[in-house]
């Protein structure tokens, strides 16, 4: 079973925004056992929109597409779509009424433009709305191929695929599974990993695809298999990651999902243990990353974001001396500020971070980009210093990670030493 | 000047990435005149990467491909294209150095595999990426048609097509120029929006291509012109947005880029007015979208994270039993809060959120989502509360914002006061 996915409007095509419409869209159709064979993004143009739609029928079963159904004149895809199957715009009463109630609840008023919003062809399913003006659309084309139209506004097409497409694709095929899963280990490059596990690879099963997925620091390995059952995928796949385990040890960080903070989020919380953060430069980036978790208040109780010397003075306690005589980026003020952060918040653990996030500030022996992160415990406090590059937002999001993984590191020292007495 | 973009890589089609490099590389080509007509993403298999670029060198001068040059055995974009330009690989020794270099200074052993790793296309100009081991690749087609092959990596693709595929494209074609600007507009529903610029929107130069990018409670309005001379096409764009101010007033927030939190930034700067928030349900979000401006120590010295009871009263000085009698999310609790960090943090403006972000601690009475937030200045202080949602993530995100905006709408009605007095 193959889909395409089809996002059109030229605000994709000149890069003013990023996709995320069609990742989730994948990861839906994948679920319940869909390939996706391709992507696509086209303007808002009727010949466009004619021809992809067209290939994407001939190539698959399923097609997604997404935007272009908004009230104004530049969305064209209802109008190209009626055109492209032979049929008309009828005026749907139902619809009508909910986008005239919709809007009324937000005191807004029913325009023409809006009337036009209940206009849908013929010969379409109308899929409800239940949170936006726009219908999405279900055409069912030759031998049994379908076409979605859904709008672009994210949640609204969420919506919609999670409450009406999803059940009726299962509903009308009969799908096989598809499985991923996804390996993160941790300091090892890529080619070096790849001949380590190179016979590991050799021996997997013929119907598992290996993909490795490299970033700064970290490869993830990504078992995939289509077209089969999910229980034996699973397992054969979970037996090899199994055997992965004894080649790489302390270097797998986990499955995918189980990003370094959400395992900490799960130490702390199993342990009844709580953490404060003390952020210069981050600048309340840790703290967001904790506090995006659900369940996070059960340890994370106090974030400081001490910006200027004073702040770190007057909240944190940090001596104006230190200051003085090292300055706010040392390895003194970045202990201090653990310390401090630990004291006031009352935490078990503390990390701090302060450096220089650019673009100025920077000097010879302390160039933009010089980081120092220091942690402190009730076993007493230490402090690293890093470089994490030259651009202020990829300064900011690996000391982040990098204070993070500090903790981490702390966390399973202690766990280790504590299984081992 | 026509382009395709292909971005290579099952990563993408099962929806584990997010895919932000065909919206840089959009953007780089916009801004050099080429016009992306269509964005393609496609898995790691030889007949997809053989079919999706012989079409793409159809339908357009230029085809940028990214992806699948890594070392392992799952890249094979680099043998496809080879082949598909009848070419061997050959062993560039250059290269070979280059990355032989690159991994001594990482303490990186050079393997098979990084050896794998130059070998390029006999027939293909090769692309040195300083950054990465998988050198760029440049192929000359037919009708002076332009093949690029670019590593996944998205900064070491950046800066190979901002070093030399940028430059070598301005080379070779004659370029026009392509002109995008985007006003923001809020507190207007498309609908109605559309409705009362109808006679603008009429009136505007045919040649300049009107789109609406509608978010909550925000709709952007794109103006674009393609294959025009920059000055002139800028010049009848800024004229259509003025003939807009006088329509939609204090409506329009401003050109895009220009974000409301960037508008504060240059307001307090201006005014040497400095700025303290107290977090409790954004958790730190609201510190890091001002951090991460350059130049944000100007203002921002003092961000406060308390997400436990303890730590308000601790650090933010709110009286216990305010928390006691009207709990933590509440129009006290986040008047306290603001007061409080105005006090702790020594500033000039202060702003608070104390919300319920869930999935869990929601009530009859204030449900997930409900979010108090609070401003205080030297005039006093106020309090507001907002429903932000039902997902967590989407209730941050809306608070962050909310609070963000009512601390602009304080600083515009300050502004609006000093210029009328």
């Amino acid at each position: 079973m193959k889909a395409t996915i089809i996002t059109i409007g030229d605000e994709i095509l000149i890069g003013q925004i990023v996709d995320t419409n069609s990742v989730s869209i994948a990861k839906k159709l994948n679920a319940i056992g869909i390939t996706i064979c391709k992507k696509l993004s086209i303007g808002d143009s009727a010949e466009e929109i004619v021809a992809a739609v067209g290939d994407a029928m001939q190539e698959s079963q399923v097609t997604i597409i997404t935007g272009g159904l908004g009230p104004t004149k530049d969305d064209i895809t209802k109008h190209t779509l009626a055109k492209m199957f032979s049929s008309k715009l009828v005026y749907d009463s139902v619809e009508a009424e909910h986008i005239r109630t919709l809007l009324a609840r937000r005191g807004i008023a029913f325009t023409e433009l809006n009337q036009g919003q209940a206009m849908v062809p013929e010969c379409c399913v109308v899929l409800h709305n239940a949170h936006g003006t726009a219908p999405g659309m279900w055409f069912d084309g030759e031998d049994g191929r379908v076409v979605v139209s859904l709008p672009g506004v994210p949640f609204e097409m969420e919506h919609l695929m999670e409450d009406i497409v999803v059940p009726r694709l299962k509903e009308r095929f009969e799908l096989n599974d598809i499985v991923h899963r996804t390996l993160i280990t941790r300091g090892i490059p890529e080619s070096i990993l790849a001949a380590r596990i190179a016979e590991w690879e050799d021996a997997l099963p013929d119907y598992l695809h290996l993909a490795y997925l490299p970033a700064p620091n970290v490869v993830r390995l990504r078992l995939s298999a289509y077209d089969v059952d999910r229980e034996s995928a699973t397992a054969d796949i979970e037996a090899a990651f199994d055997r992965l385990h004894n080649i790489l040890g302390d270097n797998i960080v986990g499955l995918e999902g189980d990003s370094i903070e959400r395992h900490i989020h799960d130490i702390l919380t199993a342990r009844h243990k709580s953490l404060a953060v003390a952020e210069s430069c981050t600048g309340g980036s840790i703290a967001s990353k904790f506090t995006a978790m659900a369940g996070a208040s059960a340890y994370f109780h106090t974030g400081v974001v001490s910006y200027s010397n004073e702040s770190k003075c007057r909240i944190l306690g940090v001596d104006a001396s230190l200051i003085e005589q090292h300055g706010a980026v040392s390895q003194e003020v970045a202990l201090a500020m653990a310390e401090g952060v630990r004291g006031v918040g009352n935490a078990d653990y503390a990390i701090a971070t302060t450096g220089i996030a650019g673009p100025t500030g920077g000097s010879e022996h302390k160039p933009v980009g010089t980081v120092w992160m220091a942690i402190a415990t009730e076993r007493g406090s230490r402090a690293v210093m890093r470089n994490c590059g030259t651009d202020r937002s990829q300064i900011i999001s690996r000391a982040t990670a990098y204070a993070i993984e500090m903790l981490y590191e702390e966390l399973k020292a202690y766990n280790n030493e504590h299984n081992n007495a």
